[in-house]
């Protein structure tokens, strides 16, 4: 495709002088990352600091910020280009015009166990080997990977997809436009057991797991049902892989949870919440709206909406950042309040 | 079910004068969690700090503590209720009362692939698409969900369930009423590699790997065989999702491991022991029975029995909660101690 | 085996007057740990800290360090041994000649479903219930477990094994003589999604996911393709079981990353690192070759070459032990501070 086309179909004016020369509409064969690029292919710029790769990149054509020495180079480097104040979204749309992912092609394979009183939408995709057990429904154009195991009763909404080899537990209700990535397990028994003389007595999970609308959740995450109530993720948010959610907990719309991410049971979690990775968040905490948390934080109790924090137990992240630059040099702060306890009379301890 | 009824198969008394209200004999139809329990369903609180949440429940009948503030709360409001000093234990009882959790029925599918050689007991239940490989034998009333795969020659005791998906190796003894959940891998090779000059030399891992009777392993664990030797799982010790065992670990009795927790290799820990989420244990460390350490703690060396620990290094729990409410008063310390100096002479660093 | 023919196939020469000793050229079975060791079998001993079960072992033979004391005591408790600076990589050559692990006989099971467009190697080994997928290439005596499923276009080299219920996703190569263990999911979407008014608009992942010959993956691992360019894992480098690899990363060669480690999207790490148990790598971060970091660092920025570090964020190995061992008496630092200041009538904060 054009360079002009690509504009033309990403809806935004490119910078007319270059379009003029004819050296500068290359033709597009793909999309690709700035160090790796290859000619003919189109990658992006986030901001100055890539600025030396701009300088060696082989792509032919860029996104850029709104960022006139950026666009300067670019244009010295006959690299034809566009600019955007937000260059990875357009980079992102302009991804989807080059590259279809994968899809089955509906149909239901012979080797998948399906039992009678499944109720199937219309053009669903049931890959090999597949086990869909009583009760369970699916709704249109639902597409179910090779190998996943469907407990009894569950449902599960339009257009979502399994990928291979997740299980889908009973008392689980999945929305429309989920994705449950590769071996992750939702709705499965939440870890309840109470402390009696003899060991534990298992807690029996009676409870739901709820999944709204276009959540996804990441490669071999799990997601607990709880004893009475239920597990629940708002709509739209994002699960990375590894990620635990505890039994019982309930996470607001529009999150995003890195990889490795553990909420013990009870937490609750506000929308649009960023958790990075391997952060914990403590049993029964409540963590508002717009929270975010730096990689492996601690987070417990009641944590304000908006706030940004980071370390364990978590600070306000200013703090963090100061305070953990100090404590390399703790050892000398040690001596020297020694040295100044000494000097005063008074007893070290 | 009615509230007497209930209380006559848990075995306690209730308080005897609100049985004899007609209105405070509900019929129950379930149990519920408080805050979102409707009417004719049972609940419970743990203490004062729910008081206003039983202002509003909806539950007909709560389990609540020996408080007398809660049970006047409670009358009030006319719901029945009766009390334990273990409320919590009460509800696990009352929950089986009203929930029978999915069990497959005995029987194997005709799609699962098992070897002539597989010693079955009676009454097991096999699901679609397991693979059971040669020389293992399987224990009386064993369940084996779908596309579940047992490697050669692994024995699996009376009444233990494996949920989907998960995956059992050569070399390993599974006992008795134990429950391995979906996409748990028990008895893979150990992370054994000798550094050599052109890179790695595997070490072959010829042990094996023991869970003893009522262990439960959570999805998408992972319990390691060892070079030479056991990996061993204790009596009835409960391990989270997402935990990982290292190869030689010997974890003991009545154990409590919480999600994402990791053991390095030939980790010994007692019985008792109970570790927060995403607790690390390295390696060779020993800790003592009836040791707790809060979550994200780092544990190595040799914990003394009994010890409550928490941070990385752990520190016994309230220093580290003495010193980590400090750290964020690291920076003013800082500056204090390098004004002091100036004052004293003291040359700053 | 006897001792003697060990000694020979190891092609090391033991002490010599013990090998005269009828006594103490044993008859051996088999190897063991020194703890749990049964007559007839050969352990090794890794240094001086292990003297006191050199004194109980009831192992025959013994590899030691090159340490005379150790080697005296052993002669005089008549435990045949031999001695290497390096017991641990012996034991593990020692190890293979009594020990061979489980392999599938090829062959092709016939519940496999297997795409016509698939090239299969030679002598390729495919368990029940596989499912591979249009356009895939497996090598010559590949060995593939029961349930892996491998999505369209997949490359996988010669020798290499796929433990049960793996999945291998679209758009990744894997080279000769890697070992991918069970459960673990490679090539899997990253988690690529662009903050937008309504929530987020998903970045298709468009790019690729490589792994080089002799590359080890644990169970339950997850390694993402990127949304251009590769995800890269180097020649020889092992991964334990539960580690998260973010789209776009590139791992070096002959590194470990031990369990639950988690590299977040784009970080870069060279040749030979060892990270430990639950590290987590930070996006973009450079980790430079020959860098060790202990268990649950957490590593940013760029880190140099040969670094040896620790902490959350990570400092000097040397610095973190000086320093972690002060935390604890932060409580006691602040009081004896704001003591001075009271005394030289600086206001306390």
């Amino acid at each position: 495709m054009k360079f002009s086309e690509l504009t033309e179909k990403l809806g935004v004016v490119p910078q007319s002088s270059l379009l003029l020369q004819a050296s500068c509409n290359p033709n597009l064969i793909g999309v690709s990352a700035l160090e790796e690029a290859q000619p003919q292919t189109l990658s992006y710029i986030e901001g100055d600091k890539f600025a030396a790769q701009l300088q060696t990149t082989a792509a032919s054509a860029l996104i850029l910020p709104m960022n006139q020495a950026l666009q300067t180079q670019a244009t010295d480097r006959q690299i034809a280009w566009i600019s955007s104040p937000e260059p990875r979204l357009l980079f992102a749309q302009a991804i989807a015009l080059f590259y279809q992912p994968f899809r089955m092609a509906p149909g239901i394979h012979p080797t998948a166990v399906i039992d009678p009183s499944v109720q199937l939408g219309a053009e669903v995709a049931i890959g090999a080997h597949v086990v869909i057990q009583p009760g369970v429904t699916i709704g249109n154009q639902v597409c179910i990977h090779p190998n996943v195991v469907i407990y009894p009763g569950v449902q599960i909404g339009d257009r979502t997809t399994l990928h291979a080899n997740c299980v889908i537990h009973e008392r689980t209700q999945i929305g429309a436009d989920c994705v449950i990535h590769s071996g992750a397990v939702i709705g499965s028994e939440g870890f309840g057991f109470v402390p009696i003389a003899e060991g534990w007595l298992k807690m029996e999970q009676s409870g739901y797991t709820v999944l709204e609308d276009g959540v996804e959740v990441g490669c071999n995450s799990a997601i607990d049902r709880p004893a009475v109530g239920e597990t629940r993720i708002g709509r739209n948010t994002k699960l990375d892989n590894l990620v635990q959610i505890g039994h019982g907990c309930k996470v607001g719309k529009n999150c995003a949870l890195a990889a490795q991410v553990g909420l013990a049971g009870g937490a609750q979690v506000g929308d649009r919440v960023m958790l990075g990775g391997q952060v914990g968040v403590a049993n029964q905490a409540k963590i508002g709206n717009g929270v975010q948390a730096g990689a492996q934080s601690g987070l417990h109790g009641t944590v304000e909406p908006g706030t940004v924090l980071m370390g364990t137990p978590a600070v306000p992240f200013k703090v963090y950042v100061k305070a953990s630059a100090i404590f390399g040099r703790l050892p000398e702060m040690h001596q020297a309040l020694k040295q100044i306890q000494r000097q005063l009379g008074n007893k070290p301890k």
